[in-house]
């Protein structure tokens, strides 16, 4: 049955909604396809859940190509399950808890490790049941603490997850790979441009992943790019580290007076104007930065630490959460925020601006021996060898020529800084360029963590219990509808591609010759018979224009339109995106537009 | 491609899970369909989410094919509109609630009336958009006190869900005639004998409405009917109403000391005993049984009332729950529960055993003019001039020969007892028979009631304001699973009809001849060029035995035994619901198989 116009619960609205900052939200519910229910929670209207299932369907197709089985597991979950993982803390705010009648706590799973994981050790006991890959289409739960940009960042919203069980590292890589060209084959299916990027891992606990991330200025993500082919997500990037120096001929360390230089920029005037160097000028890149951060352990405990970049660069704190907790002994997720003033007063020693690490070398402040036991982790440009300009721990006081190694030392090596476009690709293929992107999809080699944790073992070749390996991978269906709306759109509206439309063709009779209507009707009956699916606008007392204005709104790919023409026996096809109108005889019109749906789906 | 069963994630049980009482719960989770993942909420596995789907994928048909639209509404929502509704506060403890980060109040939808009035409020204006029917098929949350029996009745459930706004009472007469064909129809495919009883419409706040009762003895439902074909819940049957009787020629009541009698049966032993009649014995029928109850108000003032029945028969307070929030001027729902000791307290005049509507007929102590302004609501069958034996309200006192209409009077008539077998049918069409059932379905005429709370008017023709007349319409996905699984059964597993079997036919290969094993997979690929869907258990190293008892506890409703006949050219074809086996020729194999799949489906 055709999708017709005068009945299809449907309302298009001239005005972008007032929340709507990007275009897929304006025109997802401009168009009628969605709208908001309540903060990142939508409703799914006629035409949103025709296009919904479409791409769920490619999801499926190519998942069950892998051999992947699709199961379905609840989204209402017990706490147990996620207090063995540790999770249940972990995620702090992040999940949406509850509490049934009898005061049991529950959770919205906002993913499934823990579930999959669990059922895997239920059924199988034997290396022969393994490999094995399942996976859910399901509705997941996340409480963000800024939703955003309609479906782009929610807190209902539609995920694939899949997870693969193995006792090998070969066939979980195996495993991962087939997953990896499964994503492939779905984004070419859908017509949309994606880069896979080197990840970390974070919250998830895996030893290596990557993030399918679709180029966009609305993404929250930021990746790099080499022209040699090296892309990352920027979190991922690694320091090309410069050889250690011998620093046995360099001159010792001096402290000088420097009123009123308590930032780089200060700093680096004042070196130049007071102790200026023969050979070139002092940069923010010869000063070492002393970053104070606070990070919050996995049980609550606040603690300092202080990270040491060069001067010209910025701390990400994001990338420090990322890896701290593994340099201060943390059990789980940390929190990583800018010290406070009272996190500073705790450490008198610490001196606001004029912060470094130790002048007095018996007695340095911060350091593997420093005398405030604060953790010490250096940026790895920071090699031995390497002469500094940095604090020295009192008021207006700076300490020029402090060597690495030789004046000072370190608890440990650490990834943080936000990395600038121009920085080296660390695989030599040249320059980095960032971009932003969506990510939508991410995926985890996850190793032992969630197996071990909920001891999943099955019995080896050898007849010994083994632990099992796991892989885990994540496909944002929602937002990834929201991306091609992003990547398919123009100032008249959403333009799908045709393997999700809604619709094969939109037919659109105009003028008021019952003529018209007639021949409409049996066109659009001679295309459903040939398994096009057709969007027809019927309304009977609508002008041509508004009838238009909604097709471009709405973006079925092909328009139809039976009018004016019909008295000369001819019909037009318009391309939605090239706007390119063709006039087909009304006799061949059905294979006419059979052969261009065929192309485009 | 096929279900084989050397890859298939599936682990098959012999004995009942220790939780399980009922044969779908037992048969699901042994033939590795679902699994328990907290009280009330399951996971699917892989045959379970095929048939699953299958049962979805007719919904939608037969939902599509009465016009319906299919849309997706969220299963996290705010409270606010069912803050409008009332039903924030009348759902309890059935409902789970939560909070996001904010503090913000939300709930996990039980079911969507709120949401969908808001909707078309939001995108329709006028008569013109109406009438419009839209449906859903999504996982609904009810925090069950007592979550049973696997799916039948569980926290975590899918359920179809439609509404339909109208302007005109015809219009909503058809859109309920047609969603009760739909119905109908459905139930026909999935060839489940279900029957439409009528039904009160309880929390949903209807006017007229219909449940569909799948009769089984493991359902929580009773339902009556007649050899005249009359059929209803228990809940709305009605009580045929006795003639009024002339009383002018009765004697006056009389009090009588009655020691000891605070029962019915010690009273009639005690009136036979002393004070006899002529023509026939005292029955538990000539005593008027006054029981007192206790009703929440919706605002959680608790008021004490008391009903009167014949003393045959027993108060259903699921019954007076329904309705007697309608005497005592309820706002919204009540929830009624015996009455305590402590609430007879607070009434001296009412004496524990001894209870009536009052002798001395100027003071009397219940009735219209009671003296202790307690609401008096009595059954139809004390109707004007019936006489009664009832309390004297004084320890060891009845009076007897009390004439209603003459001696007391009441607030209210209440339907509240408990359905006999061999009460008359209301419609005069015989006596009635009590059966079990499960509810499968529910449809209500449910009027203006959200419309009126939520304020959804459109222009009606004459360019007037109207208030919307709306139809709602349950359909419980996962419960009619269980009970097709109810349906088809027997001591060695599950029997699917063909509508939703998880394949069209089961292949077992069985022996170790590799002549066998090639056979079957030939079979198995042409079968599915052919569009039938197969099982195929093609594991290596499991007994004929084994295969054949898995295959019976799977259900798929034709099994096709390849083994040794395969020397003569032949193969099995056995049914598995008849058990009758039939040798087929191999070359004509998929011809026979194809045919009988045909007639299955």
């Amino acid at each position: 049955m055709p999708l017709r116009l005068s009945d299809l619960f449907l309302r298009t609205l001239r005005d972008n909604p007032a929340d709507a900052e990007v275009a897929s939200h304006q025109l997802l519910v401009r168009a009628g396809y969605i709208r908001r229910a309540a903060p990142g929670v939508y409703s799914w209207l006629p035409l949103g859940i025709k296009v919904l299932r479409k791409l769920e369907a490619i999801v499926r197709e190519e998942m069950d190509r892998i051999g992947a089985q699709e199961i379905h597991l609840p989204a209402l979950l017990p706490k147990e399950p996620y207090e063995a993982s540790g999770r249940w803390e972990d995620y702090g705010d992040n999940i949406f808890r509850l509490q049934d009648r009898k005061g049991a706590d529950y959770l919205l799973a906002p993913t499934h490790e823990e579930l999959f994981t669990l059922l895997v050790k239920d059924f199988y006991t034997s290396y022969k049941d393994l490999p094995v890959s399942l996976y859910q289409i399901q509705t997941k739960y996340r409480d963000e603490a800024r939703p955003r940009a309609g479906l782009l960042r929610g807190r209902e919203f539609i995920m694939k997850d899949s997870y693969s069980f193995c006792l090998s590292e070969e066939d979980q890589r195996a495993a991962y790979d087939a997953h990896r060209a499964a994503y492939l084959r779905i984004f070419e299916r859908l017509g949309l441009e994606v880069v896979p990027v080197d990840a970390v891992s974070g919250a998830m606990g895996g030893s290596a992943s990557e993030e399918f991330l679709f180029p966009s200025s609305v993404g929250e993500d930021t990746f790099v790019e080499s022209d040699g082919g090296y892309r990352a997500n920027v979190e991922a990037v690694t320091t090309v580290v410069p050889a250690a120096i011998d620093h046995s001929d360099l001159p010792p360390a001096e402290v000088h007076h420097t009123p009123g230089t308590n930032t780089i920029e200060t700093l680096v005037a004042a070196a130049n104007e007071n102790h200026a160097r023969a050979d070139r000028a002092w940069t923010a890149a010869d000063t070492l930065k002393n970053v104070v951060i606070a990070v919050v352990m996995p049980d609550g405990e606040r603690r300092v630490a202080v990270i040491a970049v060069p001067g010209d660069r910025d701390v990400d704190l994001k990338r420090v959460e990322a890896t701290v907790g593994e340099h201060l002994g943390a059990a789980g997720e940390v929190t990583v925020e800018a010290a406070t003033s009272e996190d500073l007063e705790s450490h008198p020693l610490l001196v606001r601006g004029y912060i470094g690490p130790g002048l007095e070398l018996e007695h340095p402040v911060l350091g593997a021996e420093g005398a405030t036991g604060i953790p010490y982790l250096v940026d790895p440009r920071v090699v031995s060898g390497t002469s500094w300009i940095t604090g020295a721990n009192h008021r207006d006081q700076h300490v020029f020529g402090l060597v690495a190694g030789r004046d000072f030392t370190w608890d440990g090596v650490i990834e943080s800084v936000v990395v600038k476009e121009g920085d080296p690709a660390p695989d030599g293929s040249g320059p980095l360029r960032t971009r932003r992107g969506i990510e939508l999809g991410h995926i985890f080699h996850l190793g032992k963590r969630y197996a071990e944790a909920l001891g999943l073992q099955v019995l080896d070749v050898n007849g010994k219990l083994a632990t099992v390996t796991m892989g885990s991978y994540g496909f944002g269906v929602t937002r990834v509808l929201a991306a091609i709306a992003e990547a398919n759109n123009d100032e008249r509206g959403l333009v799908w591609p045709g393997s999700i439309a809604p619709a094969d063709v939109h037919v659109v009779a105009t003028g008021k010759d019952p003529a018209i209507g007639e021949a409409a009707e049996t066109l659009v009956a001679a295309l459903e018979v040939e398994g096009i699916s057709v969007m027809f606008d019927d309304r009977p007392k609508v002008s041509p224009g508004v009838k238009f204005s909604d097709a471009e709104l709405l973006g079925v790919p092909t328009l139809v339109v039976v009018g004016r023409g019909l008295a000369d026996g001819m019909i037009e096809l318009k391309d939605r995106r090239s706007g390119e109108a063709e006039q087909v005889p009304v006799d061949g019109a059905v294979t006419a537009i059979v052969e261009r749906v065929s192309s485009l789906r």
